[in-house]
């Protein structure tokens, strides 16, 4: 199976209203709930490409109850997520029902104890063991060590795992001196690492940090990528308007399959752009929309980078 | 016991976060939770003043597990909640830490089925039995006819229980025609009722409706009473400035205490200013500033309306 680990998993809520006007009193129309965080989009992503996977990171309170509530109506995405005390965050997103435009509100997560992170470290050994990949996605709770994603990239590359890190800031930084095999970041999280922000640079010097290969997601012209074999830009046919909410994920899903299925650098990232751009046409974050995906899969070009 | 009926109860959620800007992403700073309400707000201060109370009304799913548990660590308020299949509604002040300014989103409820009201009414009927007031607040969840609180004020005249109505809207219409002991609406409640701006005018009007007593809450002017005993007005001798969430809840509770303790009107009626102002110093609703409520409590002006 593929693992994905969301440590600050999330119980992601839509609310409808008119329009958002700061310092008001609004009547909330609608009201969804779906289980959330990078890592979990990336799963049932994977899910729906028909790839075996289970999710770990940690969950907890009423929240988490509710995450894993959701879980378990998701075909095909395995629960092996770790019990903590303190509970799931949630993050708002209100959707002014007149123009679409959405206001976020993100809570910060639960406190995670010193034995909270050492159970989650044996748990996540013991399922690696099982896994032909791993993706290291997102945010860190309070509470875990900058270094977590060192150390978790350590492990998988002790046990021969391939790991995939997508992170941003400092986690970033420190995971990728730990040699993972592939990181994603965005322009801004590689300008944020590197100082350069033209995107060929930045991505040079991301690789010279540590990490064996770097693909860079440009937003709506697709992916950079420096690897081993060689260098690739991959670009959609075109331009698609949507919901840009989970596009990253969906590459990462794309990159992940296309990695435990060994193909060629080139048939990856086509995979992985156009599940982006296919994701960007579906509504919510770790869904895509088939018939898109299959119709821009052969129409993605990829050229080699000087 | 006094037994307060909350058919939409809430998991109250206060976030904080800088300064809300529409349609930007913001990280909360901090969270906090806890049962919510305007019945439950009324038994906290009713538990307060040394009175046992019970409150009911509607609870279900994880946000109604997480309402129960704060309850129960909520002293002398006992769980009379009845469970329903939807969950319990969440409501989310957003609070700009620079400025103190609050952002309201407020759900709409669990829907409610048939046998889930008929479920309710016949577990309010069995409290009514042990109970010497009642008090009835609030909006009503989808599902719930309209007509309920009028079928509520009937089923606890029948059984000899004081009943105060403490709504807006169609419900209080509908349930001022079931003749409440006691009504207790703010000036725009009363507005909304009776077509008439002047609270002396609206008053009359809406004892006519049905309502043994009107008690109007006219925000910082205090109330204005129209009772089978006389007519009066009790005014705060100062006015306070803070935090005016649950200030009516505040003097549903001093009108209910003052009743069940059989206190003469202009007594219960400054206990219920003395309360309300008290309770704009507390920095939540359901709780009040008790220094301050019996340095008040003297010198509330109670005077004679012609």
């Amino acid at each position: 199976m593929i693992l994905t680990v969301t440590l600050n998993t999330a119980l992601d809520i839509t609310y409808h209203v008119r329009e958002l006007r700061p310092h008001a009193s609004h009547r909330v129309t609608e009201v969804t709930e779906r289980p959330g965080g990078k890592g979990l989009n990336v799963a049932r992503v994977l899910a729906a490409l028909g790839h075996e996977v289970s999710v770990t990171g940690f969950v907890g309170g009423g929240t988490g109850q509710a995450l894993r509530d959701g879980l378990a109506h998701t075909p095909g995405v395995a629960d092996a997520l770790v019990p903590v005390s303190g509970p799931t965050r949630r993050t708002i997103a209100v959707v002014d029902t007149t123009t679409g435009d959405t206001t976020q509100l993100n809570e910060p997560g639960p406190q995670i104890s010193p034995a909270e992170w050492s159970a989650f470290q044996e748990a996540y050994e013991i399922l690696l063991r099982s896994a032909s990949a791993v993706a290291l996605c997102g945010s860190l709770p309070p509470g875990v060590p900058v270094g977590a994603y060192a150390q978790l990239v350590r492990t998988a590359r002790a046990l021969a795992v391939p790991v995939l890190l997508d992170t941003s800031g400092e986690p970033l930084r420190r995971g990728i001196a730990a040699r993972p095999d592939i990181v994603k970041p965005n322009a801004d999280e590689l300008a944020e690492l590197t100082g350069a922000h033209d995107p060929s640079q930045a991505t040079r010097d991301a690789r010279r940090r540590g990490a064996h290969t770097v693909v860079a997601s440009l937003g709506a012209r697709g992916l950079l990528a420096r690897t081993p074999d060689g260098d690739w830009r991959a670009a959609p046919p075109r331009a698609v308007r949507g919901n840009p909410t989970g596009a990253g994920d969906s590459a990462v899903a794309g990159l992940l399959s296309g990695l435990v299925e060994r193909l060629p650098w080139p048939e990856r990232l086509a995979r992985a752009v156009a599940l982006s751009a296919a994701s960007v046409l579906a509504p919510v974050a770790g869904e895509f929309d088939r018939a898109a995906y299959e119709e821009l899969l052969g129409r993605v070009g990829v050229t080699a980078e000087p």
